[in-house]
């Protein structure tokens, strides 16, 4: 298990890692399917995944944590619940894909753990790295793009809220400042944009960001 | 999060931790219960329990990691859900107890995941240790009780089994032993005591090895 904040980290060596962060409804959803469409008028093969819940056994775990009949869980719990699904998604979605060449996209990954787990609801962040580290082999994107958005923003677009996003408002805005800590501290590994902007200034943006990468590769 | 290996833990100050483990089919129910039944005749009130799934979130992970309907898993994956639930277990259970004064029986604990999913699925050890750890806040019993049984007897002993019954007789084996160098490395905290015994002999061993943890409290 590497440090956490060493700057380390697996980049793998095929294959094009990208992932989408930021809180509820600020547009990943629509962002990453957005680049995935351009990649593929490209040329190239696009998997478009996401988490938590996106395998066999992340859907049943993906239940567990966001189902408000849940109830309240030990933070610790959530945590290695949601640890689980990555570990199974980097094993058995991700890493192939990579491994066959593909560009993966994932809405959420590591930093949602970061700054749900860690930022809102208070654990220790280095703790949850470390956990979410081994869980996923310290695999890491190649970029990072956080759209950033003030929680009042996004949470207004959900009449019917799950377990994390019925949370208060000052965890949704800890989860923020996660976010843009965690950018803020690696900035050749990420793209923050303001979620307000128009939907094509925005893809455009990630466009821009991503290119290079493809011709690096 | 504390260095694996390194002695410490913490130690409840009031009640009394004890844990049973050691392969299928050894005698732990059967030895806990007896144990249970003993120590209240003294007075005492006793929480009898046991892991995975003694608490609601508990149970979905439980059947989700020995459903053989759920497949294979990544080996991270099972270890991190098994860790979720000891994170639940401690907090919502363990943890109360003891701060009762009571005296809590757990049929497996900490080093089960270390014996199954270190030495038997082969991941690293000390980094399972962490994950544990971390899961579980460190709480150390005061004493474990391995009931050492070779794999063929115990095994012999179900006619339907679960994922991990299912395992190769090797992977059994290394759980075997995974429990054997616990216990050797840390005496202290440890009685081995051979499975094939008669039932009261090892029942009797068991109380001879708890009374002067009782006097001490």
């Amino acid at each position: 298990m590497s440090a956490p904040g060493s700057g380390g980290g697996v980049f793998a060596e095929q294959g094009l890692f990208v992932c989408f962060e930021g809180g509820e409804g600020a547009g990943k959803s629509t962002q990453s399917r957005l680049l995935a469409e351009w990649l593929e008028q490209q040329g190239l093969t696009v998997l478009l995944t996401f988490e938590p819940g996106d395998t066999g056994v992340g859907k049943e775990l993906r239940r567990i944590v966001l189902d408000p009949a849940t109830g309240e869980l030990s933070a610790r719990t959530e945590a290695l619940i949601y640890a689980a699904d990555k570990a199974e998604h980097v094993d058995h979605v991700v890493l192939p894909a990579l491994a066959r060449g593909e560009v993966v996209i994932t809405d959420r990954y590591v930093d949602s753990a970061l700054a749900y787990q860690g930022a809102g609801r208070t654990l220790e962040v280095s703790e949850v790295e470390q956990v979410n580290r081994w869980a996923t082999g310290d695999l890491r994107p190649h970029v990072t793009v956080v759209l950033d958005l003030e929680p009042q923003a996004g949470l207004g677009r959900f009449t019917e809220r799950d377990r994390i996003e019925g949370q208060s408002l000052e965890f949704h805005q800890r989860v923020r400042q996660g976010f843009l800590r965690l950018a803020g501290a690696d900035p050749d590994h990420y793209l923050v944009l303001d979620a307000r902007q128009p939907v094509d200034a925005i893809a455009a943006a990630i466009r821009a960001r991503v290119a290079p990468l493809l011709e690096q590769r």
